[in-house]
């Protein structure tokens, strides 16, 4: 369930467009404004203002809000302004750049999207960049962990929910077979994580819980250390698990020194519309502190501001 | 979330009483009936039904139906019937009995009602069975399991959010320890999940997870030969993902050779006016099958009817 709180009566775009186009005037930028607005309004809607604002004032928003702000409050407000797959293909092409390089936000996005939303961030990625996510990976990539993640982004996977149990019992016992022999890149191993539903893949490492007594992912607990084995778990836990994946990144990025602002936005602005309810619950059970008053302890200012907004929490 | 569907418009408790006295007359019960009236209300609705029947029948509307049906669906009609503190009371009874003895079934009450609920419960067993809950648990267990079940079942929890993360720390040190000595029946652990509130045990498990690298369940899992141990599990599963622990109930009862319905029925009129759409969803994600499917083919007649009704599934 999104946290995300639209007011029951929305004002017109063009009124809220006026509002923001008032925001940015004279002395200063009206920050309070700007989260009153675009942090209760859905994807639709923020996608009219955004049109709205370009006709009646002849000026992109975003580059609007990318002039007037700045630091940790900029990059939420234009990551949260995007719609969800402009923002995915900003954020891929964010981690496949060098300096920048965060494999784990790739598995994050090809493994918790829908196909056809995964699919509508490879498009918009294309129409931005001129290049396609697969050769971008492809170039960025090497060794085991290419041969993870590329067929990981370009596979186009079926997305229904039938399940084949037959396969996913034989299945079961390759994943079983190839771990056991710690061949963690191995050919099949690789091509059923890539390219098989969701469902199937689901159904596969049920049936290897019941054969086996034990999840697939207590198996790799013992490799961690290693990067690609990592990355392993994460395309695991984002299939299986999705809100406890996202609650652990909210936890790391929370409970480090300094506070890992990026990964805190990330998290906050692609789920806020999507299942944010759950991973506070999920955030609340693991830490035995609520997430809103976690952020509200480890940030500040209107950076602190937009994050509750965007959880439903405003006056926390 | 509840899955118990009810319908907009609810009948009159006199006409819901009144269709019930016809589906009873006559040659033969009118099943059908009774499932489309009882399990499409509430609680509190199925409590004034009950009162109204009493008063324009002049008969006990449980009475009535035990005289009417049987088997499964008797037991589900019946326990669906009761309110949630005279079903605890009734499940609680026939758990504590000397054939039917289950302490599992304590340690899910326990554990999983609130505070109140669990105290209105073992008021509904003083007033239905002229004992309390803890002088029954104490006369028909012994040993460790005593040790464990008598301050779990006797305790008036605190219910409230407040956590000490000092508490917390000390606490989840004092459980790593006896658990490393093997010491499960230690007189400290026991205390601290016997009387500690929900919320405190969250933090101190927590706190455990994140200094020890791996969860308290993990620990015990080798140990899970002894009856004692797999109780202690439950309660620690009860206390944190409830959800799981119900998917599990459900599991077992439905992959049993030939059903156990007892199982079956308790988890499904327990929970489906609470959060039965949550265990649903676990129970999809670990077995790959919805659960009414699975129970439509474990099952059929009445008692099948009666089960996908109270899940949101009449015409599954």
């Amino acid at each position: 369930m999104a946290s995300l709180e639209v007011p029951a009566n929305v004002p017109l775009p063009e009124e809220d467009a006026e509002q923001l186009h008032k925001a940015f005037k004279g002395w200063g930028t009206n920050e309070g404004m700007i989260i009153s607005i675009l942090a209760h309004r859905n994807a639709t809607q923020r996608s009219f203002i955004r049109d709205v604002y370009a006709a009646n004032y002849n000026k992109d928003l975003l580059k609007e809000l990318d002039k007037e702000l700045s630091g940790d409050f900029e990059r939420a407000v234009m990551l949260w302004t995007f719609g969800p797959a402009e923002r995915d293909a900003y954020l891929a092409k964010e981690s496949t750049k060098m300096f920048t390089k965060d494999n784990w936000v790739l598995v994050e996005i090809a493994c918790t999207r829908s196909a056809l939303e995964f699919l509508s961030a490879k498009q918009a990625y294309q129409s931005r960049y001129k290049t396609s996510l697969e050769e971008d990976v492809a170039y960025h990539t090497s060794g085991d962990i290419r041969k993870l993640l590329l067929p990981l982004v370009s596979t186009f996977r079926y997305d229904g929910d039938e399940v084949n149990m037959t396969l996913a019992r034989s299945e079961a016992k390759i994943l079983h077979k190839k771990i056991e022999e710690k061949a963690y890149a191995d050919d099949d191993l690789i091509r059923i994580l890539t390219t098989r539903s969701k469902a199937q893949i689901g159904a596969t490492l049920n049936h290897f819980n019941n054969s086996f007594g034990t999840s697939i992912t207590k198996f790799l607990k013992e490799y961690s250390g290693n990067e690609y084995v990592q990355l392993l778990k994460a395309v695991i836990k984002c299939f299986t698990y999705p809100e406890k994946y996202f609650e652990k990144v909210l936890r790391q990025a929370i409970n480090k020194l300094g506070t890992d602002e990026w990964g805190l936005t990330r998290v906050v602005t692609t789920r806020a519309e999507v299942d944010m309810e759950r991973i506070k619950e999920e955030y609340l059970r693991r830490n035995s502190v609520p997430l809103d008053r976690a952020i509200a302890k480890d940030t500040h200012g209107d950076y602190e501001d937009i994050l509750l907004a965007l959880l439903g929490h405003d006056h926390a």
